[in-house]
């Protein structure tokens, strides 16, 4: 039987101005484990700003989002433009201020935020394409503001719930490792460090929401 | 009882020119898992240079090691000078060339490389206070050039075996998730990355040296 292939999507790297290390790292490292295959895209746009992460301070430097989630890849990662849907099983996002910076301005903005235009039409596509959709800690967020009335979780944090809420999603609360699964979109998502969590309880969301991911497809 | 304690220092975020981001995080992962606790250190130094890991080539930047580790670590890290050997049961070293650029200058200057002295003294600290030693990919090589004749392992380069050989390090060949412990050491080396391995293979090894190294740290 061929592998199913997930296309899983940086933002940077590192939890502050780009992907979730730990996160982007086990979501690659399950996919494996479980027998699929993984191709990972990042959109080839500047950081919204670099952050300093031993101080939190914000760094006079200008980063590129593909280059630098290139250090996660290995160098083996294509621009977000290159994403073709129908060649995918799957679309895995994981959690990092990235995606609230860089693949969309929540951060920033809140409810009015905008989205990356191309990581918006890749969700479009994947959707049209009938493919699973999972993702971690804040990435859900996007979902939201992409899709129509999407249920999804990102933990329990109530400002982002309300702001999930606003644009017409509907947010379940979790605790660590807990996934929530909208069959309509075929959609996984998991609170992983939107919750005090440690490397381990990363783990087990992401195994859990590629599990139910790979669950989905197989239907 | 009280759990064990595992340091781990970083040389900065990314294979070209800091740690291995896959082994660092899987390390850390499997430290946890095992039931181990760890810190993370590493030395307050630039980047020897810095590598876009999209093109390879060398990018017109300054780079520190300590807060490009931070990435990481999510800013759970410290200068390597504050480490304190008889605070921990293990000391480990992730692969990646920033083990071979930033903590010591082996890529460079192949055997006659020198180490940065608060690793080399770091590691010293750790044989004396009869610490645990693990080392992945090729970090190995820089405990060839510290200690006294440790037999280790980097899997099968003969180029890197040759210069391990050349400092009087006992080289032993091996393959994917193995591991070769010197008793007289309490060290613990796997190739991880030094082989063309797969990111599951990469938690195998991790796996599999945190494993010995708490094997060995209860003897």
């Amino acid at each position: 039987m061929k592998k199913k292939k997930i296309a899983v999507i940086l933002s940077g790297s590192g939890v502050y101005d780009g992907s979730e290390i730990h996160e982007a790292t086990l979501s690659m490292y399950e996919i494996m484990k479980q027998g699929a295959e993984y191709e990972i895209f990042a959109p080839n746009i500047d950081q919204a700003h670099v952050i300093n992460h031993l101080t939190g301070e914000v760094m006079n430097e200008t980063r590129n989002v593909l280059i630098e989630s290139a250090r996660i890849a290995r160098g083996a990662i294509k621009p977000l433009v290159e994403f073709r849907a129908n060649q995918f099983d799957g679309l895995l996002l994981p959690g990092g201020f990235g995606a609230a910076k860089n693949l969309s301005s929540f951060a920033f903005d809140g409810e009015n935020m905008t989205v990356n235009e191309a990581l918006k039409q890749a969700v479009l596509d994947a959707v049209e394409n009938d493919l699973c959709l999972g993702a971690l800690c804040i990435a859900p967020v996007i979902l939201a503001k992409i899709l129509d009335e999407p249920t999804l979780t990102i933990g329990s944090d109530p400002g982002t719930i309300k702001a999930i809420e606003s644009m017409g999603g509907e947010h379940e609360v979790t605790d660590h490792g807990e996934v929530i699964i909208d069959e309509k979109y075929k959609l996984v998502t998991t609170p992983c460090y939107m919750l005090d969590a440690t490397i381990v309880q990363i783990g087990e969301g992401a195994a859990a929401v590629v599990k139910e991911m790979l669950a989905l497809m197989n239907e």
